[in-house]
């Protein structure tokens, strides 16, 4: 038996991550050109990591929590970056807010331009070590992607737009979504940036 | 300049274990041939995880302290493992506790068979499901080895030997270990099977 939709459809990657998240920083940079290289399709799937770690009783991050792992993380990273060829700096604010970013993210997480939205919101980050959570760095980013930016955030701050982030926060914690970034194929998760390959090898196991 | 002790010493990657630890059995039994691919010569270095984590606060593992890692992990070690081609049965204790293989693998560290004594114990906890903090495990693994085990047991029971373990222990909360396994190369500290490659690019980056 065959199945048209089945054979013509491409596999599904789900990317769940934040902006807050460096090992997040790590995937989202590579991960569309990864992802093509398997003719897997990327959904970009925007949560809020906080409310996941209160959920735990953790108050912020564990890297900020613990320190010994928190000191090796910024070493990993220096070395991680190397590895991939993408541009580092540690950020003086970590984790950093980006509540008003995010909740845009959510509400376009369909949209054409989404990885690009998130590269430079990533970029701003982990390499010009900007605060993140502004209109105007929502808008900048927006007008740098030649879309209209008022009409982008409008519809990010009405409903049902601005309900996206808090369903998405939701919807990761009852997936058991434990960090970022978490990659799922169907069911089948997979924790980290370390994870990314084999997620991709999942999701396309012939290619 | 030249320096003929420099050149014709292997670069050295110490790997922290312990025979609880499930990502130490992923290291533990590929870490001998990937490092003589390499030219690097492995240190075994047997430490206890169970008091780190309490110098945390943590009362056992956070694989079972937090339920949503914990449920993740397992999944992945079923993947690692058929990835890396390794035989896996879950344990149906975890953490298991191996003071005393782990007493006499300190005590041993330096042995020409500390890799084949660590993966026998390995293949126990995570192949085989069995109990393995017993002399008569010690014993039998020994002589498998072909080893006087009465006479290796003694030594590791005896002082100078018996303190091997502790101190090894005080040395990984010392330098800032946080989890197994641990790899350093001089300094340079590498947490994580996933890091053992990059260790090994660290320790022979010409090769």
């Amino acid at each position: 038996m065959t199945d048209d939709t089945s054979r013509t459809a491409p596999p599904v990657l789900e990317f769940w991550f934040e902006f807050a998240s460096n090992y997040s920083y790590l995937s989202a940079m590579r991960i569309d050109a990864a992802a093509a290289r398997r003719g897997v399709a990327v959904r970009w799937r925007p949560f809020l990591l906080g409310p996941i770690f209160q959920s735990f009783g953790w108050p912020t991050s564990p890297f900020a929590l613990q320190k010994e792992k928190g000191a090796w993380v910024w070493k990993d990273m220096v070395r991680q970056c190397a590895k991939y060829g993408l541009p580092w700096r540690r950020p003086s604010v970590f984790p950093r807010a980006a509540t008003l970013p995010m909740k845009v993210a959510a509400a376009h997480a369909g949209a054409a331009w989404i990885g690009a939205y998130c590269r430079r919101f990533m970029h701003k980050n982990f390499v010009l070590d900007e605060d993140i959570d502004s209109e105007a760095q929502v808008v900048a980013v927006l007008e740098g992607l030649g879309l209209d930016a008022p009409a982008v955030l409008a519809q990010a701050l009405a409903d049902p737009g601005r309900r996206c982030l808090r369903e998405a926060t939701e919807q990761a914690r009852t997936r058991g979504i434990f960090g970022a970034p978490t990659f799922f194929v169907g069911d089948e998760m997979f924790w980290g940036n370390d994870r990314l390959d084999d997620a991709l090898d999942f999701a396309a196991p012939s290619t």
